[in-house]
């Protein structure tokens, strides 16, 4: 039994409460205040979070079953929650909900390296199944900055992409098969264990990415693929954003495909320094960083050539790296970039796709959108799938008028990926943030879509309910 | 407009066709007999077909709306079809329904190499738009049997798959984006063209292999590849279907990835030999063909290692060849089973897909099988993916007690795939064929999510009804 030292004000002594308690084991049911605040939200600033009526740490399928069978009896929305490291504010609680966490529900079921797939309790921290599959010569490709921390179930929810996304797809394409509980309390299994399968609609793509909102993942049986031989890594600075974002259209239109292609600008690289003291600053404005994995002499071939289109695109230095020590060094900085900027204040950030044509557009817009709305915007980006994270940073304090302005450029930042062919999320999610940049992407016949689909599968609207769309 | 020699006799002056009719430009609407029956069945022996009040010739995607708005008016069934080759009854006619052809819908709209992608309408023939894109340097991967006369639109409704899927994936990972004429006669797109995109639920991969039952799909914008190099070609003769089950078992344990693993018995390569006397019978029972398209000098490594499985295994010859056309031969006899199988009797097509660890004891249940029913068997496969077509040679005549027994071992065999964790269906779909499978492979509470997606997208249930479940 928890002792709440202050305990959840709606909460304590309530139906719902007593019907959670009388479901599950001792223990499971959270209504201490201070563990709810800090399991009601994931990492959106900015974005709103509720206060729940109660945490539950599932540790089984059958329990998750239970809560959402009570939830439902309740008509209680349920907030099914990882590792919190969320960037749209989709795992953020509702007030009243209740947070579900799986984040208990954390062992490797199987690793079959015949049929090279993993099976998977939705707790799994990706990282940990990275190194569990390695041991086999194996590899899981989906790699979001997140990995040491965020789970599984949060990466299928979100259909979480990541560095090495340029070359190995996202998590979708990487999902075999599901063990879901529906809203109406039901445990299915969707998809299959085989290579291919076309037995009626694809319920598993439609799971993923789905953001909680259409079943809460309760098992995950992933693709696995062989692990890539050692990297090369080509590094270039640039004068400009548009000289890097010419650098990676030449790449692209070249028909070269390297398993990294990433952008870190002057704003990130001096916030790594002050935390970490890189030198990377001195060295130019913007990096590109490319990572080949292609075998000899097929890799030393790509990298060459990757060399000559960053000089060719006005690169004031490129090289192939010859250090293994320091190629890893430079990816581990653009791995602290978000962390590097955190520490200046609140980050919001962006997540934008376009085509790779308008990859050097795209960055010039957010520099005069920078300077238009009077913010600091930083950009890391996953640049070789036009994916980019403009970062805004925001005031340490309430700064009503710098709000203000930092929203509107995030609203103009969506609006210009959109008038470019491009989407408002790459690999992020709508959650709360982009609920009202997605009703500029989608027609309202595709809205209707959404919610047709979603009555469909959720009934009573209990499954993270206000997620993606009102 | 047109002048049938012989009217469809429910159709001719009802109120259907005259509103059909005053929708369409003059000559969309085929009301002949000869020509309606003609169209009104895809390849599935065996599959049920009824009789079209019309046949709709679209050529733009708003008369695919028209078609369907009338449709909805009159709440009779649409029936959306390609070239017809599909193997599951999936395109075959509904008694009073409209089939609609995309087949005049043809063109390839866009190809772009730096964003590596193509945009199609549906009718545009698979092996068309690889040789349209191999002028960029690009592929398209898919490559079902039929490529030579199947189209982009009936390749999306079933998810095809294909030779080169065991490396490249099956059709829904080279969607990017669809426009979908809707079961509300709304034309929305969905999707995305940039690499990455997770705004809102993938309707995408929901419409793929949805067989016609969700939308009508107008327009494709497909992911291409950079064209492989040439490849390596393996070729292998096995004692028994068992000792080839058992190479590919093998090749797949290693953690070898070729872009082709085919299997064809002696049953195939017999039927092949009297059509076109390519001597294939005397060298083996079973035959395995395996290709590779890595980079040199991976490639020649990997060859050979696929020989010394094949060898290990118990082939009584294996040889990596070192002549192209010899390859290509080989290749070709594969392709030519299906058809001179096809001469010999009616051929009704299994699809099933196992786990790789169960390829051996697949096909041992399937050599039984056709032991115990009485009929014949004949095996071709993607054998490095475990999906297997098992053919059965139907009699010529209406022989009533030999099509029971087929029937029985038709069953039978999707009951031993389901029973070794496979599916009933790999590639060619559910359709009509395997409607009475699918209830084997999914509960009833998956099956009832199918129906809430239906009726969520296709409210008055006039796309495609009855396909895929009743």
């Amino acid at each position: 039994m928890t002792t709440p030292t202050r305990p959840l004000t709606t909460a304590a002594g309530g139906p719902l409460i007593r019907d959670l308690q009388a479901a599950l084991p001792e223990g499971r049911v959270i209504i201490d205040a201070d563990v709810a605040h800090s399991l009601s939200r994931d990492q959106a600033a900015g974005a709103p979070a509720g206060e729940p009526a109660a945490i539950v740490r599932a540790r089984s399928t059958d329990e998750v079953r239970r809560v959402v069978e009570v939830c439902l009896r309740h008509r209680i929305p349920v907030v099914p929650r990882g590792a919190g490291t969320g960037l749209s504010g989709g795992a953020n609680a509702i007030d009243g909900c209740v947070v579900l966490s799986l984040e208990a529900m954390s062992q490797i079921l199987e690793i079959n390296p015949l049929e090279r797939l993993a099976v998977v309790q939705p707790g799994v921290v990706n990282d940990d199944l990275r190194a569990a599959v390695a041991e086999h010569g194996l590899w899981y490709p989906p790699d979001p900055a997140s990995s040491p921390w965020s789970t599984l179930g949060g990466n299928v929810a979100t259909n979480a992409g990541g560095v090495c996304c340029v070359k190995y797809g996202v998590t979708r394409e990487y999902v075999l098969e599901l063990e879901v509980v529906t809203g109406s309390a039901e445990v299915v299994r969707i998809g299959h264990r085989t290579a291919k399968g076309v037995a009626g609609y694809d319920l598993v793509s439609l799971l993923v990415g789905s953001e909680g909102t259409l079943g809460v993942v309760t098992e995950i049986t992933v693709r696995l693929r062989t692990l890539p031989g050692a990297p090369i890594t080509v590094a270039g600075f640039f004068p400009s954003l548009v000289a890097a974002g010419t650098a990676v259209r030449a790449v692209g239109a070249a028909g070269i495909t390297p398993s990294a292609l990433e952008l870190m600008d002057r704003f990130c690289m001096r916030a790594v320094d002050e935390w970490k003291q890189m030198g990377l600053t001195a060295a130019g404005e913007i990096l590109l960083l490319a990572r080949i994995d292609d075998p000899e002499p097929t890799g030393t071939a790509l990298a060459e050539a990757i060399v000559e289109h960053f000089r060719a695109s006005g690169a004031s230095w490129a090289e192939r790296s010859t250090d293994p020590d320091e190629a890893e060094a430079l990816f581990a900085a653009r791995r602290l970039a978000y962390p590097a900027l955190e520490r200046l204040g609140p980050v919001i950030t962006e997540d934008v796709c376009v085509p790779k044509d308008h990859v050097p557009e795209m960055l010039a817009r957010i520099e005069a959108l920078a300077a238009q709305h009077g913010v600091q915007i930083a950009n890391i980006a996953h640049a070789g799938d036009g994916n980019l994270h403009p970062l805004i940073i925001g005031p340490p304090d309430d700064d009503a008028v710098l709000w203000r302005r930092i929203n509107a450029a995030f609203d103009d930042i969506l609006d210009a990926a959109l008038s470019l062919g491009g989407t408002i999320t790459g690999e992020h999610g709508v959650g709360l943030l982009k609920r009202g940049g997605l009703v500029h992407e989608l027609s309202p016949t595709v809205m209707g879509l959404h919610r047709a689909i979603k009555a469909a599968l959720d009934p009573a609207g209990i499954l993270n309910p206000g997620k993606i769309f009102e």
